[in-house]
């Protein structure tokens, strides 16, 4: 295989931009061409049960990420355990074997078996996967999963899919988000007016409905560009991932809740034909150990959000956690429910999948009520 | 194997006292010798990687019951599929090959190579295994996992139970619970005094020193005892379970939330020798099945809640569901913290591995309060 230099991966990366919510590729050299001679047919090769097989799992997070780039790996190695070595797998971070832009790609076209990603960033392609990755005053990570492994979820993220040569898996959660990092007090709506903040995706569109500007930038320059003042806010996730691109060495009011993420869905995906190809055996090994993944990243999102947010508390009392005020609570709904009507409106993919999700999340919202949200309120008044 | 009778199952399924919350059997025979000339040894069988092994678990639902029980056919069958058919379980419920109360016994004895129940069952053997199953205002589904998998709640719990030839697994979860059915209002702490509540385990000892009178009763009897006003309350975890048993019919006040449970961990138990003896692949296969399966019975929890939350809301209009007033929540967590405190200053073994759950559950009860409370608190304001 072509090895790429460190300088080349270097910029690479560096030009790339990836966030739990969406990115796009400032300016990319196109990869594809560098496998077109080494793309080899891993489907045939599998009707041999007992030859070891290598696969490539391409990625939307540099190498080595917190929790997102480390559950790929959490995932290949797991594969390789439950399959007692019979396949192998190498993980590639952006830009290593193609940029995050290109991971559908890639596992459309078989260069790479695996992907690992969220649904959103394909929006671009197919509008209706955005729902699988995260929706603005959506489902929660239980909620979601309940709709997946349990309602129709799955079944229609797969039909999706079908149509894109893929087979998807949900393969971990991010938990409710933060709602950002502001470098002042946000007391009202109007104090949203104007603001220069790094938000993508479907949460961009509606902060720009809110009277905002929102900024899509990569990851590298988040940071600087939240010290110089070229940005007034940024929103990443959460401690666990926020902490270590120093966001709070740069601004000094973090917002909650997170309302334009309650969670990401994180997709394992694999090449439809490839998938087709092996025994019931790997068939299932790969469906459950993407199952396992989706239990262990949100637990580690949960165990590294904590372990953050005790450094802001513990370390850093100026860090002012504030709560956003309710107009821009009702006002950041109002908004979604706009930019989510007018994808129904024109999109029927979209509003097929919409609706189903949806239904599902009314009810389960109801439950949520007399469950969760009441049993973490009473505890939180008896408890000091 | 030798085949019990169906009159002889059905009378032992109505002598045993199951719940997600602790059982006791009221009159039971002794079954343990049946299959003393039964127990074949697994452990040497498996040196041979290829030869299918056929294993027995216990566990202490009834057969097929929803949820729990189905979710020890799912970790059966998940197994099968893993591991190519090289594993083959047969499960067996509560008062089959033995009482729900010697689920523990018979897997540490060999005689069942798997367990699948809930540690708060042994708690008459050893107190601190509690803990790994519910806790009155304890942890949630959530931060259960984080604790446990990415904490050091696994690593604790696996050296417990080392001590009794045990290797035990998370490989299920409820979610938080409904507080329980009431043929009256309680719209005061005095409301309880004096009634008769079928609420085993710690909340039953809580519930006690609230004035009410806790009452251990077998399933089958629950529903007829609320009916006939022996009882005046019963608890059991939510409606995915409830409805199933009849409560709806028998009670009009559904209270919520359910303190006493956050959640319960169901464990999937395997003799300690037995797993040692297996290969890596084998070995990874169960450990990886139970965490998918925690994953799935999550899920499904919150699946049939809401199913049954929507009869009621939809169908029952006569039922009323009430949240507890605000002194039950406080005295019922001040009556929580001493009798945990009793636990804590009468047993070391208790007290080391309730120090850091108290320790992880305060650092991520702060975590919840930004994300997952403020979230669901924020939506159920702008969602009609």
């Amino acid at each position: 295989m072509r090895v790429l230099s460190r300088t080349v991966l270097k910029n690479t990366l560096k030009m790339i931009l990836w966030s739990p919510v969406g990115f796009i590729v400032v300016g990319c050299f196109n990869e594809t061409t560098w496998f077109a001679d080494n793309n080899n047919d891993a489907a045939s090769a599998l009707s041999d049960n007992n030859k070891p097989q290598h696969w490539k799992m391409v990625t939307a997070w540099p190498k080595d990420f917190p929790v997102v780039g480390t559950g790929a790996n959490y995932f290949a190695e797991t594969l390789t355990e439950l399959s007692g070595g019979r396949i192998k797998v190498t993980v590639y971070g952006a830009g290593e074997l193609g940029s995050g832009l290109e991971v559908l790609d890639l596992v459309t076209s078989g260069v790479a078996e695996l992907g690992h990603s969220a649904s959103f960033y394909w929006r671009g392609k197919v509008n209706a996967l955005q729902v699988f990755g995260a929706m603005p005053y959506g489902m929660t990570a239980n909620e979601m999963n309940a709709w997946l492994y349990h309602g129709t979820g799955l079944k229609l993220w797969q039909e999706l899919y079908a149509t894109m040569n893929i087979v998807p898996f949900p393969a971990g959660q991010t938990g409710v988000q933060m709602g950002g990092w502001f470098n002042k007090e946000i007391n009202t709506l109007t104090d949203i007016e104007g603001l220069r903040m790094r938000i993508p995706g479907l949460g961009g569109e509606v902060f720009a409905k809110m009277g905002g500007i929102p900024v899509v930038l990569p990851a590298g320059e988040i940071f600087s560009s939240l010290t110089t003042g070229t940005l007034d806010a940024a929103e990443w996730s959460g401690p666990a991932n926020d902490l270590p691109q120093g966001f709070h060495k740069a601004a000094e009011y973090y917002y909650y809740p997170g309302w334009q993420e309650p969670t990401t869905t994180v997709e394992l995906i694999i090449n439809r034909e490839i998938f087709s190809a092996l025994p019931a055996d790997l068939k299932s090994i790969i469906t459950y150990t993407a199952q396992a993944a989706n239990m262990s990243m949100m637990a580690e999102y949960t165990y590294k959000n904590i372990t953050g947010l005790t450094h802001i508390l513990t370390e850093r009392s100026d860090i002012k956690i504030r709560p956003f005020p309710n107009d821009v609570i009702e006002h950041s709904h109002e908004m979604s429910q706009q930019v989510i009507a007018a994808l129904n409106a024109n999109d029927a993919a979209f509003s097929k999948i919409y609706l189903d999700y949806n239904q599902f999340l009314i009810n389960v919202a109801t439950w949520s009520e007399f469950s969760e949200r009441a049993y973490l309120e009473a505890r939180s008044e008896v408890i000091q």
